[in-house]
């Protein structure tokens, strides 16, 4: 018989994630949660579920066979307590969320060892479900976070979902994940909404926005980022965030004094080891 | 008759000029020099000059009608001291740097009222004259800075000359434009730059650079422009751009402060103005 599955916070990543899994030959049932209305029928239309509705309640007549939860991360605690007492005892519950560390912990507090950890690191700046495409995860990293705790049988599982989206999947250790991601990918978010922070002050006397060469569209894209979504990592990776926002502020003061004091020598290796750092990746 | 031209410094900008003026239709002979000789002997082959050379001196021979400094923005002021020498009374010089301000008032003590200050927002990270290309200032804006002292009929050639490369003329006051221009492309190379190297630092425990996901690439891409050019930009345009940093700092830290105090509203609303003025400019 064909499993089903359900979607917690059916928006650009949780649709794209039904839209992959059945192009990747996913069989049963899909179906959707969401707090609006408005989206459940918009993801209903764009065949993205075959069914949904707004309250969690609704689990327990889906009963699925996986539950993906795909709100922003500071929901999921509440979404597991409540949904506990819906799903059946061999129900596989994951995530799509970017922060996991304590709250990967805590989710096994309330689920057990069935609640598997995941990350895939994809994505646009795009938000809402009318986004979604199914070759979002294709070839791209899922990261997965398995612990001491996690079964084996619902690991396994959770592997053969992403692999299905075309995903890759690797495995990393739930604390790590938080420093790693909170310095490559929460840190440039961080940065790069400051940024325009710091233009709409500067705005004052002259209106910047209306010079945006330069590279600055394609650096600043990123802060149009859903805000509600990165609220919820930026708190829920607090520590590893604001140590990460730290170090990056000494090494800007570190380039502003270079400059100040007019350090020709050293400000060329400044920037010529970020070249060559940055070169690298390519 | 033809007019001639001679492109001092030629790397990607002054070999992208180079090629645009071509394809606009530009007839007369392209000279170019250039501190490194293979650099010459490469634009040679690839058809970006018609001949060129390694001393200032060849200026009096190549006899130019228009000269183009697109060297980093620093060697201007020597440059203009020792080609004065070399060119012809109706000769008009302009540039391409990213520096206006009180460089333009300075070549314009040099040079006087010949100089032309121009400032192309085209580019991408690239440097190097292989990676020129004719289509660089297609519909790009081209910021030109004129002074009570400059001549009309220099003026007027210069405009022309950036018709033909396909760009779109604006005007500017020469320290507007380091105000504007350090906040929406100087600062956001800073910012990048810095962020590469706070990444190498905080890779002392862990390899960041092996997760590159999450818009990381493209955020830094800028980080990976060139490091001379870059550091003359920082320098010439210091009080700006230090200015900016401060500014940036402050926006960082009070985005750092609601993460820390956890104020959840607060926080929000930072993302969401910084979100909707970013696709403002979309």
């Amino acid at each position: 018989m064909d499993k089903s599955l359900l979607i917690v916070g059916v928006g650009f990543m949780g649709g794209s994630f039904a839209l992959a899994l059945r192009r990747g030959g996913f069989q049963g049932s899909i179906y959707g949660i969401d707090i609006n209305s408005v989206t459940i029928d918009r993801a209903k239309e764009l065949g993205v579920i075959d069914e949904g509705g707004t309250e969690l309640s609704l689990t327990k007549r889906f009963s699925p066979d996986y539950v993906i939860f795909s709100s922003p991360v500071r929901t999921f605690r509440q979404i597991a307590g409540e949904i506990k007492g819906y799903i059946r005892r061999e129900t596989v519950v994951t995530d799509l969320g970017s922060v996991k560390g304590k709250l990967v912990f805590d989710l096994e507090g309330i689920l057990g060892g069935r609640f598997v950890g995941s990350h895939p690191i994809a994505g646009t700046e795009k938000s809402g479900v009318e986004h979604s495409f199914p070759e979002l995860f294709e070839n791209k990293k899922v990261v997965i976070t398995p612990t001491e705790r996690t079964e084996k049988g619902a690991l396994d599982e959770v592997v053969k979902l992403w692999e299905l989206t075309g995903g890759k999947v690797e495995f990393m250790d739930p604390m790590l994940h938080d420093w790693v991601f909170g310095a490559v990918s929460h840190l440039p978010h961080a940065v790069a909404f400051a940024l325009i922070d710091a233009l709409i002050e500067m705005s004052n006397e002259v209106d910047l926005f209306k010079y945006p060469g330069g590279g600055f569209k394609d650096f600043t894209r990123i802060a149009a980022s859903d805000p509600v979504m990165w609220r919820d990592i930026f708190l829920e990776n607090k520590d590893n965030i604001l140590r990460a926002i730290d170090m990056y502020s000494n090494s800007l003061q570190k380039l502003r004094n270079l400059i100040e004091r007019e350090e020709e020598s050293a400000l060329t290796e400044y920037l010529r080891e970020a070249k060559q750092r940055r070169m690298s990746l390519e």
